[in-house]
């Protein structure tokens, strides 16, 4: 083969694979969803300089949350934090167990999009991708949401996909797999990460397996105890005036038709704040039922730490507890994050908690940073 | 009027009359419900003899089952069990909270169709029916059912709409309205009725609201204790081995996808019998979950004793007490019903156990006797 042949094939080639670049990049363009990128000059879709960009999502069963940040290999890991925000995007619910495989794909697809679009990147731009989302349990659901996250990008982006407590975590590590996040939203989780790799979670299997110290969890021991007090079995409480005001109903009857209506888990925990409300103004019985899910919450975490060992040997190791969802938040009297933290000092005194600054999709971008980092420059 | 007019006026108006009860009966026949009763020869149709039929009817979420006597008005009180069977029909699910008002007519309408025709009666020769459904807790219920009830027999059938715990008491009490029914198969409630006509209900809203002495409530406790044993939150149970065997499960990890996989609570309360070998076998576990649910349920009972003062004023009178369905039938030797009463004999010395020879739909007949001779005779 001469040179001039060899230069011919050379770009052949090259035209081959861009055309199959393309072709996988059409493939799952959904309609047109990925239209804003033909607009974009040739100059421009590098929105974040020369080094491009990490997408940070954070998929939940309430809303999905896609982070662009700008990828500067240069940074140590204490400086993460200080990477600007480039686009924020939100859309729906992304668990597939929730709404269906193909519709947790678009809402991922647009989100993504969304973010890109608004920074001025295009697909061709990003470096890595850290796809966080609440469903992912097995390596099937990772291998699956891959295999089609591959076909959106090209094959040098960077693709990772995690459970969304991952990303929870992340947020309160500064990116760093290590230690032990609880999330307590609507749902509950416990998950924990060794430096050495090892993972181990707590609760986190829904409402009907003992997911006690959840939002849902507290709202329905609520409930519970408003028909307790109706029918006789309980003493009276606060919560019945106060829930069924709220609830705009007239009696504990009419509160057995509300909470079947609709097969929501979040609508019930929107009535934690109540419970909260009664047990700051006294009330035993919303009391009584915060304590449990102190205990609840703090035993997944115990769980977790001791199965991982992450309290070291002698229990005497130093290690991140970050606290994340709004059961946790540090907005009232009775603060649950702070009791659960009580109550776990006592076994592991060298825990260090931690209330995240940043959303959950920030530290699924600054996962995809840390993994990015270690795939590529060690 | 001359005499002559008057006998053909009060010809014509019988024969109007006839054409609006058939056109009253008509109007639901719902396709061919009713066609057997054309297909009957004129003095067919009498299957209880002179006096008619009684129909008895227990609608519940799993089944709905009709029973027909032959209507004795010289009979006692006392003497209803020696009623022969005519027939029995049994359908579907007849609660409109699960499958819809108008499904739940079509199956109880067929129902009493089926029970009839067996027996070889018409609906014409009905003295009473009582319908017993679950599902029906409010006035208005009753009277729904009522309405459409009252299209379908002719305007001299008695018809009497009440709940299907009433038809469970009835069994146990031959008919009197008198005393405590504790219910437990999937779900749970305890009725209570005073010889005045007071009543009182505990329990019944549900595994949302706090069930947990039902079928479904300790079958979801020994899930969760699965879940807790598998991440550390729990002592290990022969539960886990016992449950994954049974639902050819490999991980507890399997057990969550298999729990919300089907939302049908009936299908996670038959796990009970295994819970109750476990128990037997003397898993600690289990038999908490069990001890725990023996505590709800008796709180159920102890509610509605004391909101009626079905044991008198000092507390000794005697009251029967019927206990029905599959948590409480006395075929192991872990016996659910027999620690519920040992636990309410702490509070009524006088209280009297029932556990009745024959199914609710023979109690709901026994009421429909009972009702009818009350409104008839008395």
């Amino acid at each position: 083969m001469t040179p001039e042949q060899e230069k011919e094939k050379e770009e052949k080639g090259e035209q081959e694979e861009q055309v199959l670049v393309l072709d996988a990049m059409k493939r799952y363009r959904n309609g047109e969803i990925w239209d804003f990128e033909d607009d974009m000059a040739v100059s421009d879709g590098h929105g974040g300089g020369e080094n491009g960009v990490l997408l940070g999502l954070d998929g939940g069963t309430t809303s999905t949350v896609c982070i662009c940040l700008p990828m500067v290999p240069s940074f140590s890991h204490s400086q993460l934090q200080s990477l600007p925000i480039l686009a924020r995007a939100v859309a729906g619910c992304s668990n597939h167990n929730s709404v269906g495989e193909i519709a947790a794909r678009e809402t991922l697809e647009q989100v993504m999009a969304d973010a890109l679009s608004k920074c001025g990147s295009k697909r061709s731009s990003v470096r890595a991708v850290c796809l966080a989302v609440s469903g992912v349990n097995h390596p099937t659901d990772q291998q699956r949401i891959l295999n089609w996250l591959r076909d959106i990008f090209p094959s040098h982006v960077k693709l990772y996909v995690r459970n969304d407590a991952v990303a929870a975590l992340a947020s309160g590590t500064m990116g760093r797999l290590h230690g032990c996040v609880l999330i307590a939203g609507t749902g509950t989780i416990a998950y924990g990460f060794t430096e050495d790799g090892k993972e181990a979670r707590a609760a986190g299997a829904g409402p009907v397996l003992g997911d006690w110290g959840s939002g849902y969890g507290i709202a329905a021991q609520a409930l519970t105890a408003v028909v307790k007090a109706h029918d006789g079995r309980g003493p009276s409480t606060r919560l019945t005036n106060s829930i069924l005001q709220a609830l705009d109903l007239s009696s504990a009857e009419e509160l057995i038709g509300w909470t079947y209506a609709d097969p929501s888990w979040a609508r019930i925990a929107a009535l934690v704040p109540l419970v909260v409300s009664c047990a700051e103004a006294g009330d035993e019985v919303a009391n009584k039922i915060l304590l449990e899910s102190v205990q609840e919450l703090a035993s997944s975490v115990k769980a977790v730490v001791e199965r991982l060992g992450l309290s070291g040997q002698d229990g005497k190791d130093a290690f991140p507890f970050v606290m994340v969802g709004g059961v946790l938040e540090a907005n009232r009297r009775w603060d649950i994050g702070k009791e659960v933290v009580n109550c776990i000092s006592k076994y592991f005194p060298r825990v260090l908690p931690i209330r995240p600054k940043v959303e959950p999709a920030v530290g699924a971008a600054w996962l995809a940073w840390n993994f990015f980092m270690k795939d590529c420059y060690s």
